[in-house]
């Protein structure tokens, strides 16, 4: 029998985004399913009842959630092709590490960049700043995270690149000027299908966000 | 070569104790060094540049950081002995999302029951309950989360047992009467030597987070 893949996703989210770049990196084939997050399905609720979040993939009915929890199970049950965690044990611990810092770190600062004003505002961009450049140091010389094969640091990553130009704008800083290795890498990232066919536009992204923030924050 | 393996570790810290039980089970011998936590060592510093928190495993010279990570590159090194993860990648999955539970709920919501007052500390007591009641419908009538054998989820949660003593007289309710499943799933654990010689004893905990209070909440 073969296996039936399903995929409760939202368009914009980056973690969503992660799950799509490694199923294509996987050449699996699965059904999408948007999700309206202010009438979430009753099939998200039920299988995710613990954080009603998604993305949940369901693999022959059963459901795995939280984004980087989903790529390594990918991982592990297709592992013929594109392996995205390294084979070597420390350099799987380092992987899951800088994974876990982006999920720490970039995402709740990237989201002050456009929820925040004022002071508040100016130490939020220096802190973003300041996270791209320590990722920027772990990245060094090399053509991925990983060395030479596009992998799970980069996959955990690079979907926020589409969220840049609305951090940008609102923010009112530009991320190339400071941190020209990780516009490199992006570039290159870019180059694979799997990532150029998955990220939406973002200018897509910037309205979808300016449309959050005029509920969010007071002018 | 003999391995060299040391813990960068506190007392007092589930994440530490975590580390703790995982090197007891594999019986992997290793060098023990106390942190100062308001005057780190510099090597402690130079390790986890980024986090600067333990624990830290240092083996043969090289830093693994992050209590779960360091549990999971236990596991694949020290294969033989103990498995802690399970092999099947979808029960794999699932022992991953629910120690991320602990990670996300447990420790900030547990935090609440002494750092906050009145109002908030009534929603803190009905929310920590709840936390550990979704803890016990998974665990249901098994003996550990895994099932038949002590694994990775247990190993997360247990270690804020020696702090639920601290957690009940500050925040002034009974774990036990709420969740009797968990009380009794504890037993269990500490029946293994890997576990009750890791934890430290309640009252020294208490003493412990008697003195933070102090300092961080304003009667």
């Amino acid at each position: 029998m073969a296996d039936e893949v399903i995929l409760l996703d939202f368009w914009a989210s980056m973690f969503g985004m992660r799950v799509r770049i490694a199923l294509a990196e996987k050449g699996i084939k699965y059904e999408y399913r948007e999700e309206d997050l202010r009438n979430k399905s009753q099939l998200l609720l039920q299988m995710n009842p613990v954080h009603k979040k998604i993305p949940v993939l369901l693999h022959n009915g059963k459901p795995i959630c939280e984004s980087l929890i989903i790529v390594q199970y990918i991982d592990e049950v297709w592992k013929g092709k594109a392996p995205l965690l390294p084979s070597d044990p420390y350099q799987r611990a380092q992987a899951r590490f800088w994974a876990d810092f982006v999920d720490k770190k970039v995402y709740d600062v990237g989201r002050k960049t456009w929820t925040t004003k004022g002071e508040e505002r100016e130490a939020t961009k220096k802190e973003f700043i300041d996270v791209l450049k320590l990722l920027e140091g772990e990245l060094g010389d090399k053509q991925y995270f990983g060395g030479a094969d596009f992998g799970f640091v980069d996959l955990s990553l690079i979907p926020f690149y589409s969220w840049f130009h609305a951090y940008e704008t609102f923010g009112e800083f530009s991320i190339e000027g400071e941190c020209p290795k990780i516009i490199a890498w992006v570039k290159r990232c870019l180059q694979k299908k799997s990532v150029s066919e998955t990220l939406p536009d973002s200018k897509k992204v910037y309205d979808f966000v300016s449309e959050m923030r005029k509920k969010i924050v007071a002018e």
